[in-house]
């Protein structure tokens, strides 16, 4: 087994934070994203999708999408559940992943695409969506203030993979986009300060 | 149990689909988002992110999220199997309904909000941006095309919840986005035509 990485790319560190809280150890290669190594021919024949992460499996087989293979490590590996331990808290937990995923790690990616110089040439880029996708994002901060309110984790009562992808989320927003994290949302502060003191934080 | 859905919607429609494909029958309510209606504050009790659609189980609790929802459907009503038998299934089809889902039916709906007069007002409106987003729809539509191949569906040999999320962002994308369907992707018209056919394309 082994995984194809890029340590400045969000969805590898979401990978990567999910193998530490398993306590694994996975193999790594890097694959600069940002000079095209994941587009060459040979990067294509594993992931014609042309994203990381990617997990080459024993049999050869590669998966792709972050998401999918947390879920087929979940299943190989299920304690610590970060992904649910019946249907029920698996939808559940699945619906908070998917809203912080797609209203939050979405819009703070696509801010940074349009907006910062490593993208030019790459995409067509239009300054002033990413723009407005920024405005996006500081409302999405306000959201999930919110909803966190006083519980302890985005899902519920227990760190789950939609903790990862918000952890995530935040500090591509915060460190990459330079999106600032409002100190008055104390919810999502006491939170991010949380996850973020996991050992796991630093994969 | 109750779906709260809108006809006209794309995610409402993936979750309609994979209903009728279990051969369930669940109740259903309309919510207009053109007029509004899923932000009411009775809706957002229901699904603060104010998306359709939303499922009320028989406890009272609400589910919100198109593929969240499938997953509880599925664990409840596990045949016909549409989201994998085993964590390494589920993780390949997770893969395929990723890709789908991120790269072909998120532009389509980009392409849609950012040029189509009924967004005008609800969202700040980027028409060029929306206008490279068809452009990203049409080559998605030609990588689909390589990557069905001979294949009978996406993600192999069996129907799953990636043909699912297919068909919804091919017929969204043709027939409310207005993006054709170039008629020489031989392998996408045929899997289209095979999926389309299926009493469930009418959910």
């Amino acid at each position: 087994m082994k995984i194809y990485d890029f340590t400045l790319a969000p969805n590898p560190r979401r990978l990567r934070i999910f193998v530490a809280e398993k306590g694994l150890k996975i193999p790594t290669e890097q694959v600069d994203i940002f000079a095209g190594k994941n587009r060459t021919p040979e990067m294509l024949a594993k992931n014609p999708a042309g994203g990381l992460p990617v997990m080459e499996l024993d049999d050869g087989t590669h998966l792709a999408e972050s998401v999918a293979i947390c879920r087929y490590l979940e299943g190989l590996h299920p304690e610590p559940n970060l992904m649910g331990r019946d249907s029920r808290e698996q939808a559940f937990i699945e619906m908070w992943n998917r809203r912080v995923e797609l209203n939050l790690l979405g819009p703070a990616a696509r801010a940074f695409q349009h907006t910062n110089e490593l993208f030019k040439g790459r995409i067509k880029q239009f300054p002033e969506y990413g723009a407005a996708q920024r405005e996006t994002v500081a409302q999405q901060f306000q959201w999930l203030d919110a909803q966190i309110g006083d519980k302890p984790f985005i899902a519920g009562d227990r760190y789950t993979i939609a903790d990862i992808t918000g952890e995530v989320a935040v500090d591509f927003a915060v460190q990459l986009a330079g999106i600032p994290m409002d100190p008055a949302l104390k919810n999502l502060g006491r939170w991010h300060k949380a996850v973020s003191s996991r050992p796991s934080a630093k994969a």
